[in-house]
């Protein structure tokens, strides 16, 4: 193919490729069906990296100017008719009437990441969901088959925004039985816990205001907060969470309106906040008059050691909002998350959220509330507790057998993930290529820090993948990271060097 | 009972009514279980309107002071106990930690009118919702039989932001009956089209920008956006929808960022917007490069005359953003909408609502697709038009019946509303105490409007009613409406004067 690059041009590489292969689509000198050649061919063509052409080709795909299929290569599709293009806004400056801010906050690594989970011979380490396999489809069929009998009119139309009350009743016998005393009317069902994130942000974050979270946080947050063009204050942590000897400086200096914190199994850490750190972030966040979004997905996977209350169930002064949900351990495709506040907070996020979505999916609700008022949560936590006990385990000793120099860890004590630091000058995001390569992907480190961190780390997800995979995929891993740090090595001091932008 | 009234008192004087029984039951003084006295009887001991007791005791069971019920009247609950308090937030400033602005829109009036709904005894013609009784539940139930047989753990899991794919497809072809050109990427499945609205606010609106509304407009469109803090315009209209001839003025003067429109059987005027008009709308926008949100929830449900194509339909230039919904005619509690979008517009609003709440319920969009799929929606909107057509034919006998003088309206062609003009000097706000009395309920029209309007509307539903219901509502409300004209036309000259605030 006749792609001419400009090695002075401002325009990366890969966008130079884009270009020139776009026009010959649009032009027709590559037919449709046309197979593009194969990465490694063309990058040596053009003396290029495979990862340059991979990025490429990827854009394209994303234009729908071509498809990509393992075994067919990436074949040339129809590009879009002229006829087609008339009111298509092609004529209209649709992206410069877009609010600034709003939605450019996604990182374009993770949206690679995500076509890439899609493809069936990539072994995903990179997701948090849990194991298909042990989601309890044989319930699920049967509460599915008391609802067709049972199903009235009712179940189809509207219920309150605050949720189905039966549900919020069951929510608040279940977190009584975590700790949590509250009575139904502060317990607000959600669509999915990621709503709850939003409406907070919403409810106390004025733009240019600050909210703390730690350092690394759920990636999912970040976008959150961005988009309410919020100021995010990262937390250092150690071992033992949130670095609470830090945290009276921190308040007095940046004022912060709102505190998250994943305090039990940490996403992506794997950390657990101790009990004396948890005291102190209440008494501080107190003092201040901070409220405090406590998210606790992952708190009923412990697969060792004693329980930790809640930072909801230790609060005594009504300054926390605690933020579950079903994804973890069962159907996320529901959507069903729930948030426990004072009354006030729940009026609050009521108010906001009728006018976002009006209430979640009446049907999913009635579900879930079968589902436990079955008493069949509890049994099903104990299986997953075990399966991924084992899973846990089973990482654990891959990384041990083939993890390269330079990767460290610590077993996680519950939760989804393993989070690795990667050796010295390795980079999670250049990682990413190589290690698609290879046939695993897992979530680059960056996308859970507010700011650039000093060392860069992976998180390696071990309740969806199952045991072979576990094993396979960290080996496939390991060798894309011994590969690339002996790349990196001779590379380093130069690379380092920041060039200035002239 | 002992409630000093203070008339000289800025505080209202229902105000002073709640705080007083709040004391009493707090400090015991009203024992748990103790009755209040029945509406009419305080109103007259105390020498106030029934309307002010009412609302009062609504305030007191929003605060879970009191429990009231049809024939047993109205009780004192367990007041929280002192223990239930720590923790509660009672010592945490939760309501100034709020932004200001948000959820705080919410009509007190509309809140009052719901929970007023929620009362068997009354006819509810205040609603937005389909007749439950004509919901396709049989083939909903088969469709449900097929998912548990087919059920398997994708389904259960996430599934893309921008929507399940096949679903998109299903959407797209849909459309494309209707004269909407689309490919399914241009498709955007929504958590219900009020997350649609909640989106484009935030896409497109900085604070303070302004929004061209209809007057009147979709009441729920109102409080989404006064939450992004925009500034919202209404452009007048006519029997023939938006006054297009007053459009370019308003375009030059107030350089709107989005124009909202509902151009077929408005929501809540019932008006269709004339095809000439429609083009003048699209040519301005253009012209001023301003969106258009096309909210269509009733187009499918004609009773009579041509069908008019839709703005999406017409637009040359790709600036139409068409918004629709399946609450109207299918299952409202399953929350799913849809817009149809070009490439970036669907590409930014995917990126926004993946921070907002991931993607829609999958299992919710897989029984919706099966049952487009199969066939099955076509014809029940033929059964809904047959149907609804016949309960508007019924309110429109009984209104000619039972109006009383001065209650104007026009037959609607399509939708699920009459919007009746009040007699002069009536407010729709006042109504409400003596309609639920009488034992109906309506939409309060000024919760249409973005500023107070200069004539009162009610909107009166007849989708949701039975044809009984519908007579026996009508003759109410034409009582009610009646017995208030009276009193009001003799008070009238007086109680429209302005008292200056001291």
């Amino acid at each position: 193919m006749d792609i001419a690059i400009d090695r002075q041009s401002a325009v990366p590489i890969y966008q130079q490729i884009v270009r020139r292969i776009r026009e010959m689509i649009l032009s027709g000198t590559l037919p449709v069906g046309f197979r593009l050649p194969p990465e490694r061919r063309l990058a040596e063509a053009l003396g290029v990296n495979r990862s340059t052409i991979l990025t490429a080709y990827r854009e394209l795909k994303a234009d729908c100017l071509v498809d990509a299929h393992v075994g067919r290569g990436t074949t040339v599709l129809h590009p879009p008719a002229p006829q087609a293009e008339t009111g298509s806004g092609r004529d209209f400056p649709w992206r410069q009437l877009f609010r600034s801010g709003t939605g450019q906050s996604r990182d374009p690594v993770i949206r690679d990441l995500l076509a890439l989970t899609e493809r069936r011979d990539v072994i995903s380490l990179s997701v948090g969901l849990p194991a298909p396999e042990l989601l309890p489809l044989q319930d699920f069929r049967e509460i599915l088959n008391a609802l067709v009998d049972e199903v009235d009119a009712a179940l189809l139309l509207h219920c309150p925004t605050e949720g189905h009350s039966p549900l919020r009743e069951t929510l608040s016998r279940w977190v009584a039985s975590r700790g949590i005393c509250c009575s139904p009317r502060e317990v607000l069902v959600l669509s999915g816990s990621q709503q709850g994130l939003d409406l907070a942000a919403r409810i106390f974050l004025d733009p240019g205001e600050t909210v703390f979270v730690e350092e690394p946080t759920y990636c999912g947050a970040l976008p959150v907060f961005r988009a309410a063009q919020a100021r995010v204050v990262s937390v250092p942590t150690d071992e033992n969470g949130m670095r609470t000897d830090l945290l009276a400086a921190l308040l007095q200096r940046h004022h912060p309106k709102l505190i998250y914190t994943l305090p039990t199994f940490q996403n992506p850490s794997g950390i657990v906040m101790s009990p004396e750190r948890r005291r102190e972030l209440l008494d501080l966040a107190f003092h201040f008059k901070v409220p405090i979004l406590e998210d606790d997905p992952y708190g009923e996977l412990r697969y060792e050691g004693e329980a930790v209350p809640s930072l909801k169930a230790m609060d005594d002064h009504g300054i926390v909002m605690y933020l579950s949900t079903f994804s973890k351990a069962l159907f996320p495709g529901l959507r069903l998350g729930w948030l426990v506040a004072p009354p006030p907070v729940v009026r609050q996020f009521t108010l906001v959220k009728q006018a976002v979505d009006l209430h979640t999916n009446t049907a999913g609700q009635w579900i879930l509330d079968r589902y436990m008022r079955e008493g069949l949560y509890e049994p099903h936590l104990r299986v997953l507790r075990e399966a991924y006990k084992a899973r846990r385990d089973t990482m654990e000793e891959a990384l041990r057998e083939h993890a390269p120099e330079g990767l460290d860890w610590q077993t996680p004590f519950g939760g989804f993930y393993f989070w690795c630091a990667l050796p010295e000058g390795l980079d999670s995001a250049s990682l990413l290529a190589g290690a698609a390569q290879e046939g695993v992907s897992y979530l680059p480190g960056r996308s859970c820090f507010a700011e650039e961190p000093e060392r860069d780390f992976i998180r390696l997800n071990f309740s969806y993948p199952n045991p072979s995979h576990i094993r396979k995929g960290v080996a496939l891993l390991s060798k894309a990271v011994g590969d690339l740090s002996r790349t990196a090595r001779a590379a380093t001091w130069q690379e380092t060097a920041t060039p200035p932008i002239v």
